[in-house]
């Protein structure tokens, strides 16, 4: 391990993310010398059997991290979360259209900016779009989400997939369930709770998330995805259909086909989420990164909620995120105090997003409890001296 | 800079490549702890000043290198070579359509498998390709290039872009010339020689270049366009022509309006770009480094030439790369044991393409004339050991 050194900062940002400093200090000996090599890891070749390993160690390490059953894949593309939007959709189009001979549509749930966004990109793209549920319309903001009860069903007969983002890392809203279909796979977008929680994987058609949150730098997608949803009609057909084809470096079927290997996959970027996920393991896996993660934003959470004449909680009770904690205060000139004193504190990446202000708290798998105490400290301190 | 050291490698591999070792090791301490900051510039937000100063810094330096007129937009997406094949084709497909209410025609020269590539992806795609000339059509290979005065000559009325690919990494050929056309723009590959000599980028519509070979770590991709490329028509109305949409993440109206930062921008890899390219500043610029590599590649050529009746160059003399220099031996027995014994001489990365098999020496930018030296001993030694 490199002897670079830095203060552990106490860093919130929504992403791209605190990561651990051990995980770093080795990413930066393999930048620089790979074991021993006299290479970087980023300067070999993605043919040689070194880079493969460190595709095929990270995968390994999602499907047992996540216990992934033999009827899933994993992959790594390039991109992020818009690259998922259109891949997504694409793919999932020409998989349907194999097993219908039909252009499906694609049923989106709208809880927060990241799966408007979805949606936007789909339309663009000329995908039929059917929304299930949008919580603007129902309640006026993305504070909350609609009973799954009271969602618009959509029909199997034509629908190829449903979307929804399991965690708004703008709003800070998270699903407290998973959306379930009969006779429709659902893909979930979990870029910012990826691996901060057990989830049962068979649920799901389709998981995919940007590595710059939770697990790693920008610059690799991870796809999880299951096999029924694999194959697609020739792109000469999928034309015909008015299907839109899928750019080659995207295309699901190749990436799988090829080992995430078709095109160059930045070998550097999956060996830091190799570097997150061995840490992850080491550290007591799933079971273990789970109760931290409940710990650090039950803690918070308390704090704010006793402050409730001070802070204010948009998000309903039932669907705060555990990693996007949102508040605001009654003035702008209040939080940018806040700010300041925070930073004052080593306290830092705190404000809200540009679209919808005051502050938040990002509590990813990598800060600290120390740190989210340091936070929930100075959370109480700053009210009790300000009211 | 960090304390992480590694042996001077002399390694020739064709990409993901070799960069130099005190980049890395700034790199490396970038990773870590950005400027002091405790923070790597990694797990900053894209929408950071920080972050945003390593993309302006980086831009501005490819415009001081290559004295970009005002004309042109320089801007950074993620993905490689795939991505910008598909992405010309679309992106400039929708802006013939703007300029002339038509679904333009793709022009392309295929000189290796690169540019192969660039057609099939095309093609896939739905674009209507004319091959303007193909080398292995001509000389039964990859290996020369057709004079300009005997390719077709495309329609500029039906003609969105002309391609090429301007070095030939597999196969070792480079363009001596530029091919211009009246009324057409040219759109260039140039993945495994951007910034290796001074061009005119007057003469270009568009440059893209995967940063992996020449300039940084793959999951960056430069594009260098001209102004008028820009405009398209709106996404409905591509579609009513027959034109594919172009996913959002590689639409370059969108990443030039939003600085490249419409999306998430790795941006330590971006700065592993701009520190390469501060370094290349530093050496002279592009006069003192098109020297260095005509002396790097010159010495080797001349070797092997001198040694003809034992070394095979496939590629014709006046398109041979500075790049990447292929050359067989009579048997594969031989070329085995040539390297092994540069293996021994801690020569590596000469092992030829699967495709084409033989040898194969990349002399990139980074490669030190301390290393081609070497490299030459080498070659030179062998032949004369095993004639």
């Amino acid at each position: 391990m490199s002897s670079i050194t830095r203060e552990e900062p106490n860093y919130f940002g929504a992403g791209p993310a605190y990561l651990p400093t051990e995980v770093l200090q080795q990413a930066a000996q393999d930048l620089v010398n790979y074991h021993g090599a006299n290479l970087g890891i980023g300067e070999i070749s993605h043919r040689d059997k070194r880079a493969i390993n460190v595709v095929d160690e990270t995968k390994q390490k999602f499907i047992e991290l996540y216990n992934i059953p033999d009827t899933h894949e994993v992959l790594f593309l390039q991109g992020g979360g818009h690259t998922g939007f259109s891949s997504i959709a694409t793919n999932l189009l020409a998989n349907f259209a194999k097993r219908t001979g039909k252009k499906g549509k694609g049923a989106y749930a709208v809880t927060g900016s990241w799966s408007a966004k979805a949606v936007e990109e789909a339309q663009r793209l000329g995908v039929d779009v059917e929304v299930l549920t949008n919580s603007k319309e129902v309640f006026g903001s993305y504070t909350d989400i609609q009973p799954f009860s009271e969602w618009k069903k959509p029909n199997p007969e034509e629908t190829a997939y449903v979307y929804y983002c399991d965690n708004e890392t703008v709003h800070g809203v998270e699903f407290p369930f998973i959306p379930q279909f009969d006779g429709i796979e659902v893909a979930a977008d979990m870029s910012s709770n990826i691996l901060s929680k057990q989830i049962d994987i068979s649920k799901f058609g389709l998981i995919f998330a940007g590595a710059q949150k939770n697990v790693g730098l920008a610059g690799v997608t991870i796809y999880i995805i299951k096999k029924t949803l694999i194959e697609q009609l020739p792109e000469a057909e999928l034309r015909e259909l008015g299907i839109p084809v899928t750019p080659i470096a995207f295309h699901y079927p190749t990436a799988i086909k090829q080992n995430s290997l078709h095109n160059t996959l930045p070998i550097f970027t999956v060996q830091i989420l190799n570097l997150v996920l061995a840490k992850l393991i080491k550290d007591g896996s799933l079971p273990e990164q789970e109760k931290r993660n409940d710990r650090k934003s039950s803690q918070l959470y308390q704090i704010l909620d006793k402050h409730a004449d001070f802070y204010n909680l948009p998000v309903a009770k039932g669907v705060r995120s555990e990693m996007n904690i949102v508040f605001t205060m009654k003035s702008p000139e209040l939080e940018a105090k806040f700010l300041k004193e925070a930073e004052q504190a080593n306290l830092t990446g705190l404000k809200g997003h540009r679209s919808v202000g005051g502050l938040r708290a990002s509590l990813y798998n990598a800060i600290t409890e120390k740190s989210a105490t340091l936070l929930a400290e100075f959370v109480d301190k700053f009210a009790t001296e300000n009211k």
